[in-house]
């Protein structure tokens, strides 16, 4: 397998069409890492005027895919996560760092730390998650 | 505190601009239970043309927070989830039945299945979550 | 692979020193399903005399990991799960209640039930679980 | 509430029987973090000769509601938690360390590592977990 490259993972989340539908962008990929972020825009929001949690979910579940596609490769299925809920989510952009923990033939686990930047700059920490990638077709490719 | 009706829920489920964006509907409501449903178009796929697991997991935390609505109020934040991916989401429409396992004073517990209805009416289990829901103003309300 | 037995299942706890520790039985055990129980002993309690969350955890992952012994065989691997605590655990036996949700070639999902059954035989639904489990040596056995 | 100590925890832990049957110990506790320890003995293992998961897991649940008692006090509830394992646990002494993310009115949000020491000294990240604690009596205290 031939490391993917951050342009490579570009143009895999720009062949998504939710992920082009929401306006995420790849913002770092590589070394068991990759950080998505997306603009937070009206129609994201939920009845409060914060972020909607499925937006959060989204992010977690795709930058955790990402993340573990720098170590087993483009052909990969997420497994399931967890996401825990911290503060609403309130800025302008969010930002979703992901590291692989171990990564192993057929699959790979990650932490996903989910950061919204306020209109002053500040960051926040509204969410976290956590899980698991598996290979697509085995450890025998 | 008054129980909710099928109606407020859809009033409710209006008033999340990405909820609106993704087309969700809440088919069922009440009773410690809520389905919510959304037609799989193609701006909610990913790249091999399944239906993108953020929109699985969006309608998890949705249809977790709905039910949990029933037994809490409207006055809730949902606590988190996990999500297991079963198989590739492919079909017409995305059905998230969710029902409360339990629910105390200040806490919901819930279960949410995630089913694929494909162009020939079957149906098929995608996802499945699990997730806690708590009240936003703690008991003495 | 040749279906596992009750039986089967039976010599496969009886061979986990901290099963045996815990005092922990094989109920049931088959198509998809697996039930564990334990009675509720002193030594296994927390502070405030309910039966302690990691008793329910273990008692999770080990059930979970059974019912996907029954598709998978017996070479596998809990891969993770997550649970909810519903209610504090007082009575004479825990029931732990795992069931496949789906069963591929190299993984299942399963869901958990952990119910307290009290001194006058009624059942309380004291924590649920889901989690997966991973074939140990890949689909190409 | 009066922050608690070091001395406090020990004597919390020494109060759930379960923990003692386990040989757990609070290695560090203060600051929105706890360790816990216990040495890997030959009751605690699977069929494999590894730590059996449900010890991870019971050490992950007590480390994170330790660490969130950090924050919260000690009159806590854990609500749940996910845990990933990642390699067979193998060695003589389980680390747990959890730490708060997240400390609100009413719950606390945590992540654990789970290292295994081995016979060498070398020190093997085996798990992985995330959870949540919530105060028994509300923020109406």
């Amino acid at each position: 397998m031939t490391a993917l490259t951050l342009d490579d993972a570009r143009k895999g989340l720009a062949s998504q069409p939710f992920s082009v539908l929401l306006g995420a962008r790849v913002a770092s990929f590589g070394n068991g890492a990759a950080t998505l972020e997306l603009d937070i825009r009206e129609d994201l929001l939920q009845q409060n005027g914060y972020l909607h949690g499925g937006v959060l979910a989204y992010a977690a579940d795709n930058a955790i895919t990402f993340a573990a596609g720098t170590t087993l490769g483009p052909d990969v299925l997420t497994g399931g996560f967890s996401i825990n809920y911290l503060r609403p989510a309130q800025g302008i952009r969010l930002v979703a760092e992901a590291r692989v923990l171990h990564s192993g033939r057929r699959q790979a686990t990650c932490r996903c730390d989910l950061h919204v930047v306020g209109r002053d700059g500040t960051t926040t920490l509204s969410a976290a998650a956590q899980g698991s990638v598996l290979t697509r077709n085995g450890p025998a490719r």
